[in-house]
């Protein structure tokens, strides 16, 4: 069994390999695919050393599954390739995820979705992975009808130069230099900047729409309505959300509790812990601060806080968990 | 005319002198109070240098209004005595806001209410004065039922020692180093701690029913719900806040936006520019990404962004403001 890793020097790339070595997938070969630019970056595997290659429509000759991490553009220029190769693309890109034939799969939440493909699963977003399952066994039980939501995203949420960024302007605001903004529009150091993505006709952003869209699509709930509002903060790692949520039966806050405390993938946390420190690195989305929403006083609505390193639960880890499932 | 300030020396007391001096207040005399380790600190007013005094019982003979800011137990204390020198409080401690007797008061908003007072006006909280200012205009055109707000507060929220605290713990975690935290439960740089205050029995915390409480009182709005997440940021200065408002009468996205060009005290501003930096220092709320809300498709219901300085408009000049209306 070959396996590929398209993109395999970003941010989310890197982070595929070291996950399927800590989860022990056993795969005869491994290959790391970058652009041209990266080509002979050496990097450990196991006990091996492995090279980084060249990604050019002959890669994947012989590839069984590939875990694609590139850009929309590039996995669409790539797709019909990976697809005359008999491979599986598992695809993290946002390039494929609305469309019908293509199931867009969170392990937790539709396994079985994974399973009726054409050669292309998708990885969802990340935010909208990290919410889900803080939601999910909600949902299930009781019935998702509304969502309002307030991001505080990583800077790793743009991949490498977003990290970079945010410590080169960390480091000239200390010592009162000019703060260049290359991968935001505005400084991010010490500031929060309102906005992800462009803007489109109603106003929301690219990001915020991704929550409902996709949403829709995972749950099974094609009547769901989320409002988001995404927010760039100065973290380098792990996106938190504040989430108002509106479920379609009525449910007790102790047993929206019992929910909480017995999903799959989560961590019900005390007050103060669900910090993006405290869940980096690590594929537990840590859920607390639940509260009665008392602005929709006859319907059954609660408030939650939920945090998760969007690297790993939120891409990495989420698209090796759905090659597990293929794998199974 | 002679006018007091006490706690002259920390965050807010150091801005509500800069604020007098900037609006050109016509005093005899400026007193600063501070506490016993404070006293003979230097502090440059117009063309002279104010001395800083040690806060006692007797701090007050003579003095026609007192800006305070210090603890509520101090506020307490000091109550009577400021009372008994015939001297007005305008306090931004949170000791008194909610007392019948007490108005509680935004100059834009209800600037009647200063003028019947027993002696004490209180200076309402930081966060709920900038949302209350972004969303002011339109309550008093459509009537406001209630808000979800999820908040981004800078660390000088707590004071001095906040700011220091971001600034130790990012030259900290820069150089491979323990973070200390004091200030806050957590660390804050490079992190958010979604917890400000203590925790109430419904979940909610002391910050986070200040906007309700406070929000009914300012507005005259004694029905108003509001289901707020407070969450502190590695921001310096100014708060944001993500805002979903519903209103009591329809009203249409042309008539908020006509609302909140139009309105008092903030600026209606493109996409990205309400941020922490781009407000820090000045007294205008910033208010942008206004949507319509369609989780709740029959009533009137929008989301904002909008963002002040906390020490200024939320605090130092907001009380100068009072002053203002009381000499007026």
């Amino acid at each position: 069994m070959n396996i590929a890793i398209m993109g395999a020097t970003g941010a989310i790339g890197r982070e595929m390999l070291l996950v399927l070595e800590e989860r022990n997938i056993k795969a005869d070969k491994i290959t790391l695919l970058a652009s041209a630019r990266s080509k002979g970056i050496e990097i450990p595997y196991q006990d091996q050393m492995l090279v980084v290659e060249e990604l050019t429509p002959n890669s994947f000759e012989g590839v069984d599954y590939v875990l694609g991490a590139v850009s929309n553009e590039l996995t669409k220029e790539m797709a019909p390739y990976i697809k005359k190769s008999g491979a599986v693309l598992i695809d993290n890109s946002s390039a494929f995820r609305l469309d019908a034939n293509v199931p867009l799969v969170v392990p937790e939440i539709n396994p079985q979705d994974a399973l009726v493909n054409e050669g292309i699963i998708a990885n969802p977003n990340c935010s909208t992975i990290i919410v889900l399952m803080a939601i999910q066994s909600l949902q299930k039980q009781f019935g998702l009808k509304s969502m309002v939501v307030s991001t505080y995203q990583a800077v790793s949420g743009v991949g490498v130069l977003g990290v970079e960024e945010l410590y080169s302007q960390t480091k000239a605001y200390l010592t009162d230099e000019e703060m260049e903004s290359k991968a935001f529009s505005q400084p991010i150091a010490f500031n929060v900047i309102p906005v992800i993505g462009s803007e489109l006709g109603d106003h929301f952003t690219t990001e915020e729409v991704k929550m409902q869209n996709e949403g829709r699509k995972i749950l099974h709930e094609p009547e769901l309505i989320v409002n988001c509002t995404c927010v760039r903060v100065p973290v380098l790692r792990s996106h938190s959300a504040s989430v108002t949520f509106t479920l379609n039966n009525q449910a007790s806050f102790e047993q929206i509790e019992q929910a909480l405390s017995n999903a799959e993938g989560i961590r019900y946390v005390a007050f103060s812990e669900a910090t993006p420190l405290n869940t980096s690195n690590q594929d537990l989305v840590h859920v607390s601060r639940l509260r009665v929403d008392e602005t929709r006083p006859n319907e059954s609505s609660y408030t939650l806080w939920c945090c998760g390193d969007q690297i790993r639960k939120g891409a990495a880890s989420n698209a090796v968990q759905i090659l597990e499932l293929l794998l199974a």
